[in-house]
């Protein structure tokens, strides 16, 4: 049994940590310990109650103990692997993010990775995750850093900028959900029943902006079958995990309506939640309006939501950690622990991340985050060459890649004025003029201008 | 004296051609034959006989016969130069591309570059253009292929696609005019007076939205001059050419404060004219209204006036052909007889002109067509390397680059679904729904239909 | 199970055919037909009766008719797979490659790849790899072409640049001695034990001269343990596959004192066997003189050995087709069984081949033939990035690599001048005067001359 | 008129220092003062008092004092221009480089760039060069820096490594001289007289190795004169700045039968003295012997001679310096004065320089140091790019570029088993075992030990 000492920067989350923790009672070959680290330690010390009380289940398979560090530092030493997933601010700013420019005619479905919103929330996650990486590199040099936090190629780019040889990479499940989409679009065309892990897909682009350009399970080319399937269901929508019609109840589903059309005119699948993928396309495409968004099939998700159903989670984690509620194991889905097995030698795992562009990426500079399959091996990560995307698919995403490369940099120098020419160019603004572009900016600092200390001093 | 044959292809205009005959008839050094062909033959009979008159005035320098050729391949047969201004279509076509798009919403102050009309130009004229590329091939192979005509980067790569060995390169006048607005900024400024040709300037990007990263003149440093100069002249606008409000009444004329907007924001200036700039941005930046426009110092020109213009200038052609009116000689102030010269081996000149990037543009592909300076001399154009744009301004350029090689590409194929990836991907079209967009797009295919064989058999 | 049609192009080969036809009969989840096609047709049909005889054992899994294809269509058609191996000319040919330099100085171990001998061997096999590849694009297009045949990067560049759609990757079991010499070192200087496809391996750079960068087993950095193992064996050479004095009456075997002598300059291991490695580097390194080779611990391979060789294997071949001698199966150790399983659908696996640079080879042009892991699964090779090498060794790779780009070219223009640079830039002719090397060529030129039709019409 | 700062390091030079000062007394609308620096402070007196006399000539022009400084600092506080032209080390060291490799079959005929004797001197010019670097950002960051001292790419690359920012480019005469022979070409093929600076080459490659793809003189194209012009001198040789057998007595003359042999087989010019050209190939091509060298027209030049023409020099120096000579005035053929005139904004001169890669020379790294023309002009140098080289030509300025990097990189870290690697891989070392190389290497070594300080701590 390999034993590792995993340090969890952002230990009290709910959604990516317990994920986590169930998933690491389920797997076999390692054990050791796990550092949760969070600024909110009560919920940290819940976590840490609730890992207890799983890896106490009969099924769970590893021996993991839990402690809560007090000090950054205190994790990370002698940590194999950093985990992190923090939300940067708090709903407050989120709320500004999202909801300001609403008032400006931008409306956006997420709001954490591009757009306004994600302007804002790399403004005050990136000097964050400078600091991470600045501890990174003083407490475990060699520990393998996989980051869940959006914006994700922000942040990724951050931990490389600032610590050139730390060996980190950005994790992300949107891509999943497209292979879950396709499993669908094999048994509808043809009966057959696949899982996503048995299907082969080659995603390539950004965050939250992949492509698949290659999809296919045993004889099928799962693309080809995707003309059929839009006669049947572009009209309807379709959602791979539930009724069509989801959306109208549950604010993270969505119909595959943006998908299926870009997929007709660009002749590439595009890979992730609509949701996102609407918020790197002008605005005036999928987001004029909220009635624009449900006819595409999709709603936009308000904070406030984020609010009730965090504080409903809280209670649930809550109940849990005191033994109020049962714990239950079962397999998440995910793909951190199965990762963290191959690079530990003990799998080998073909799996999408993202990294700087070392060649794998064709037509986006080289340095640049991008997302592409790599293969995980034992100490390992090694990207495979993405097959070259369609021309107007490839003109939408270095669009997007550019503004990004544009935002990080500026963020790195505090430079308000290239930010701003960042914040300008989203596609999500394109509707915008420049007066209103820049009050809307000012507004939104100011909103949050208690995360932005490091700009405005 | 050095004895060349010139075809001119668009052989009967009246900007191009007129102002080249003058330039001409001064020349020193060289002589020969001028082969004029226009598919309006009456035009370039008259621009024949203007053209004697010019050579019989006793300034004139050269010694140059014109003829009139009835078929393509008779003007070029021999020729050492060909140079190429061409109306594709007629102004019934301008008038569809550059109004059609008003009704949605989208205003364009000339419409021939970019945007939804350069689209549509671009897609009557690269047919014609692979054609003259064949038959420059077949009748000589070796000539040095000027070209004028717009949309030009579409125009000069369809040459290169279709002939990959052509000596073919396209000029453009508008950084010369920012050339001039430099030296009004030096004078305003300093005091000292300075021609444009006596100061060096640093200009690359794509034609029409070509950007300024150094400019000096002695010791002067220009760029280091024009915050100040933008203090005093941002808000009522400068113009070079004439009073700060000619935009008023003429519609040719602008205030340049676009251009100076952009330089506050990105740190270069852009270097052409206003009305061409706005045309490379989002919508909503600069062309969101007509009175966007007029806040922003440049009128939109209507094509029913372009009509008119040339109505006039048609009768003063005639006119000067049949000797009602004299015909004078003056430098016009363009560069085509400059250059034409130093590859004629009598001079060498440094000038900005339009080719396959091989390396002169950091940060656009390579064989994209870019607009850099060249060093001109005896049988050789030689890109120079230009210094990297600040990464807002290239973000700006790369995306129309983008669309541009789209375009081209599509249009190469006969690919209606690329092309309107394309089209629905301009600048001007961010603020368009995509039902829009397409509706847009098949009013101005159906309006050009004439021109537009190629694509629907 | 799947049913596949696979073409075997040098169905008559023996070393290839023979182990590919064992494996293939123990193969799990495939059957069909493989259609033998060879000039040499007794040797197929030889071939065709082994196959048929090893398919009756009772160990055979899958199920494989064999044919013998009377023409290269009627092979072809039809075709999932084409494997070739073919000996390009005869012993004759080969032994004025390997022999005729040797007045002048140069001695080859091997002399199929690079030097005089892989030069000459490249003007005769190109052609014919031409003739493959229009071949393949008439009767099976969507074919997946594995190449075996040396020179490899010359013949998969040959099949590219002829048909640039074609399938095509080349496969060499040269870097799989090497996983076998680490798994040595592994069990030297820890005890422990591992198979060479438990070991992990990032090689990269061209056919016969890829080198590891990382190397890993477990907990074990396999290449941090070779400075230690050389401290023991460097005097003396290690073989992995016998004694370390194999060498001495064993033309195929090596001490493996180059591949160390590289490491410990160079910092990465050369992975291939020390016959190859050294004929890509300048002759007076490890080949001037057969007294150096062997103080290097390798032979010179002289072709009269293959050819009394292949008189033996000709026997034992035809004994066995007779069933004068009993068939037995068991796997050869080699992937190309493994990897058609993969393309199937059956299995996922990383190995290294040869294919064009798409970027998984940094600093190496896009284009050039390279040897990197690749994906291999359902329908799909994606290469996977590699480590930079060191920048000493890549300069030695670069230098190949760019010999080989301009000797390809030259050969498809049937180009003498630029073959002739290319033979003149050889490491291995180096010490030869300008003078010796015209005559040297001419002289393997008139020698081989039978073969050479294409470049003296 | 321009008043300017000049810092000559290396201010007692002979060769650089006196054409310089010359030059400069004849140039027109510039002055000011002279800063010389040197090691030597004698021989910088002394050359501030031929300057002196030289300025005190009628002929002269501008108005320039020269003062000797006594500190690096002083020399280079307020400078405006800094020229760099010093003998690193002595002839002591000189002798080592040029002859220590004669006892191992190592000819060089000159020893100052590449081969054995160029790697030695790299390692103790460019740590010398590191401090000029830091003392320049110290003084004057703004300043140009002509450097004039070879190993060009090495004290060039040295510059930017140290401080990125820096203004500096190299200058070297070799390519005037193959001018030269081309207007030699044109007279002898046409009868037609022309100057050097008449014609137009496209000169590119890497210091001492250029190579011309293009030479252009009114109609003529030079290089197709070539074939004609060495059916009639191959034999003889040809000699642009004497008659065919002036090497027999003179050391820096040569037949260019090299340069010719070279066309033949690469279809470019190589643009440098057959002296420099030969070092960059194999030794066994033109240095296997003095024989050799002889047979192909040229000579070694003995470091013997150097002392004695040094000693020579000096007297003659000195009798000018004290009067008993009479100085003269006369332009020298440098373009040194005709660049720093440029510079100032008094001319434009396209002229062949030094400087890192930015995408004027295909084929090679970015970032590598390399000589193509560049536009001089105000306060500006901007490199032009160059045509693709030959194949074959391109091959071998890549395997001498990729060993000067590798060089230079770990000559940078001080890493003497890379600077083994890349003395190995030295093409003049091509014939050397690699124990004769690692012997040759140590002895020049301690040879030179007194230089070699940073390596041996």
């Amino acid at each position: 049994m390999k034993i590792i000492k995993i340090a969890y920067i952002g230990g009290g989350s709910r959604l990516w940590a317990q994920s986590f923790m169930r998933d690491l009672a389920l797997a076999e070959g390692i054990g050791g310990e796990v550092a949760l680290y969070d600024i909110d330690i009560p919920a940290a010390r819940r976590n840490q109650q609730i890992a207890c009380r799983l890896q106490a289940l009969p099924q769970a398979v590893s021996r993991f103990t839990y402690t809560v560090a007090t000090s950054l530092d205190q994790a990370l030493i002698g940590a194999d692997f950093v985990l992190i997933s923090i939300l940067p601010g708090t709903f407050r700013e989120m709320d500004s993010d999202v909801h300001a420019p609403e008032s400006f005619g931008i409306y956006q479905s997420v709001g954490d990775t591009v757009g306004p919103g994600g302007v804002l929330r790399a403004m005050r996650t990136v000097p964050i995750y400078e600091g991470f990486a600045r501890a990174i590199r003083r407490c475990c040099p060699e520990a393998w850093v996989l980051n869940l936090t959006n914006p994700m190629s922000a942040c990724v780019k951050a931990l490389y900028d600032t610590f050139p040889r730390i060996k980190a990479f950005g994790c992300c499940h949107e891509v999943f959900h497209t292979q879950d989409f396709l499993c669908c679009v094999l048994r509808e065309m043809t009966g057959v029943q696949a899982q996503r892990r048995d299907i082969y897909t080659d995603a390539s682009g950004i965050n939250h902006f992949t492509w698949m350009t290659e999809a296919r399970y045993q004889e099928y080319d799962l693309l080809s079958l995707l003309p059929g399937f839009m006669e049947k269901y572009f009209e309807t929508g379709y959602y791979e995990h539930g009724p069509a019609d989801q959306w109208e109840h549950d604010y993270f589903a969505y119909g595959n309506r943006v998908k299926m059309d870009l997929f007709r005119r660009y002749g590439a699948l595009a890979a992730a939640g609509d949701r996102h993928l609407a918020e790197f396309l002008p605005g005036a495409w999928y987001l004029a309006s909220p009635e624009t968004a449900h006819s595409w099939h999709f709603s936009l998700t308000p904070v406030s939501y984020r609010e009730q159903n965090q504080a409903k989670k809280e209670a649930e984690a809550a109940a849990m950690a005191s033994g109020a509620v049962p714990v239950t194991l079962a397999p998440s889905g995910e793909e951190l622990v199965r990762l963290l097995r191959a690079l530990c030698g003990l799998d080998m795992v073909v799996s999408n991340v993202n990294l700087p562009n070392a060649g794998q990426m064709p037509g986006l500079p080289l340095g640049s985050i991008v997302e592409t399959n790599c293969v995980f091996t034992n100490g390992l990560v090694k990207p495979v060459v993405a097959k070259p995307l369609p021309a107007g698919a490839l003109a939408l995403v270095q669009r997007n890649c550019a503004n990004i490369d544009l935002l990080c940099d500026s963020i790195k120098q505090r430079d308000l004025n290239g930010i701003f020419a960042a914040f300008a160019a989203q596609p999500l603004c394109d509707g915008l003029s420049l007066r209103d572009a820049r009050t809307l900016f000012d507004t939104m600092c100011r909103n949050t201008e208690a995360c932005l200390a490091p700009y405005f001093h």
